[in-house]
């Protein structure tokens, strides 16, 4: 951690406090299973980048109750039913660089634990008697499996465009950061002005945060991440840096990529191809250059907002957690 | 379908036609693959039992609104994401690398469109502005879940109880039974007394019905059922038949079923095997006596509801889904 993550935590110590004892209650179930299996991924030293959120912008808008808490912990526990689930999808391997649940337990126990989470957060929600936020909540869960569901089904296609890409990262990723900023707002009963800042800020860091990870995916230190480089491109995921490559080969490249593609497995070999194929193209360049697009869009919102001197957190946090340089 | 059916049918026909147009509108969605996978299975699957009772109930309990139809709706996208994640293959059964596209596939499919109906249920009930339903609704939830993991963690477990065993059935068939039958006492705002018989007839109903499934596993006719005997066999699955015969079982004979369960895959030379120690040992005649007792608590409880001629149709909807004879 650097001087400005502790003294970030420093400032929202009391409430992470409070999320993890939250978190601890509510997967506590009679039967153990549940405790340990959704214990083991959620007290995984994950960033929480999520909660964190919600609770430095409640922070921020002076918000004085402790609906910030449950809307962090339900907004992690949907994540981490994501999370759950997309491991079964993907057969992952390695998560938060442990093994993933679902290697542990099996398949069933994680989609089940998953559903577990989501109707738990649901439950959690309904005890704060607001529906407008489980009216929005239940709207994001809602996309999120859209967004998913989009992702699978363009597995291995090589034409997807960048719009469809964009909107797919937009569902599955920055639709949840999305209302971990929006929903502070509500709490607080914000103007639409200030509505507006912060919906749009969480938008465009999840958009940076999302490209960054499928760009880190090519790029990216594997011992530092806690997953291994090409896991995307070993399951057929086609992302941004693909999606890049392919537009700006030439005739022959292209072939080659869509062959790879193509391919029920592609290996160590094939990765080594793609990116020399992408330093032709200059693709970790590009890719990095659209990071920093939504990131700027993001410092941007931000700064529209007058007044916290805690507002420079967030501003840190986007630097903090996508990619600047390689 | 006989007279009395074809009579509920017809009681209850606009209804039905309000669910199915409410779960169309429900399951259509942007990504066409949605409506096609969640289209595919609620439209073609079930008896559609549950909606059923609800709006029997509500019809019963001369409801006049629209809550029954968004209720009904509701609980069925519940019980098919149950069904469609229940079906979700396990990683222990599948060797790794050696899963075929299409496996993968229905995997994925399962998991997300399952997430997809159960926020879409959530987001129904949401509209509907009801905390108490939502609340009911949400606990059911996580109860299935719960009973789902239970169950998974309990396969191959050939000294499961028969305490535990009812624990599990309650949790993930009678619960989603019982709210269907309790929850239009809450939108028709009974007193106590009328919410506790339609309540405990729905969890009474949800154990006969539970009990018989498991029973027709290993006496049902394949046919009619639509689906082979044998399945919870050779998937391990422990179920009231093979506690039944465990415990009526000599030394001998309990080595022989704790081995069968023992083994990684159980074959059609087993089943004979099982089906002769339970014939030895009573068992179907045992079980369907087990069935008959809840469902003789389920027409009791019913009986105690004064008014109403169609309530008739409960009881017959009882007799008519579980077993009563060979």
């Amino acid at each position: 951690m650097n001087t400005s993550e502790k003294s970030l935590s420093r400032l929202l110590k009391g409430s992470l406090k409070r999320v993890d004892k939250e978190i601890s209650i509510n997967i506590k179930d009679e039967e153990k299973l549940i405790t340990l299996t959704a214990g083991h991924l959620i007290k995984a030293k994950g960033k929480k980048i999520r909660p964190l959120l919600t609770l430095l912008i409640a922070r921020i808008l002076n918000y004085k109750g402790s609906a910030d808490v449950t809307l962090a912990v339900c907004i992690e526990f949907i994540h981490n039913a994501t999370l759950l689930h997309d491991d079964v999808i993907d057969a992952g391997k390695i998560r938060r660089g442990k093994m993933s649940a679902n290697e542990i337990w099996g398949n069933k126990v994680s989609v089940l634990v998953g559903d577990y989470l989501l109707s738990r957060a649901f439950k959690l929600m309904v005890k704060n008697k607001s529906l407008k936020l489980l009216e929005i909540l239940s709207q994001t869960s809602l996309i999120l499996a859209r967004g998913q569901i989009q992702d699978v089904g363009n597995n291995q296609n090589v034409n997807l465009s960048e719009k469809k890409y964009l909107s797919i990262i937009n569902a599955k990723t920055a639709e949840l950061f999305r209302i971990s900023c929006y929903l502070p707002t509500i709490i607080t009963n914000q103007d639409r002005k200030t509505q507006k800042i912060f919906n749009d800020f969480g938008f465009n860091f999840g958009m940076a945060f999302q490209l960054s990870d499928d760009i880190l995916d090519y790029f990216g230190n594997s011992k530092k991440m806690g997953k291994n480089i090409g896991k995307d491109f070993f399951e057929g995921k086609v992302t941004y840096p693909i999606i890049h490559c392919f537009r700006q080969s030439d005739k022959k490249s292209k072939r080659i990529i869509a062959k790879l593609f193509l391919k029920k497995r592609r290996n160590k070999k094939d990765l080594n191809l793609i990116l020399s194929l992408m330093k032709k193209t200059n693709t970790y360049e590009r890719s990095a250059e659209f990071v920093r697009k939504f990131a700027k869009k993001a410092k941007t919102n931000i700064n529209k907002f007058e007044g916290s001197k805690y507002k420079v957190y967030l501003v840190e946090l986007v630097d903090h957690l996508i990619i600047r340089e390689k």
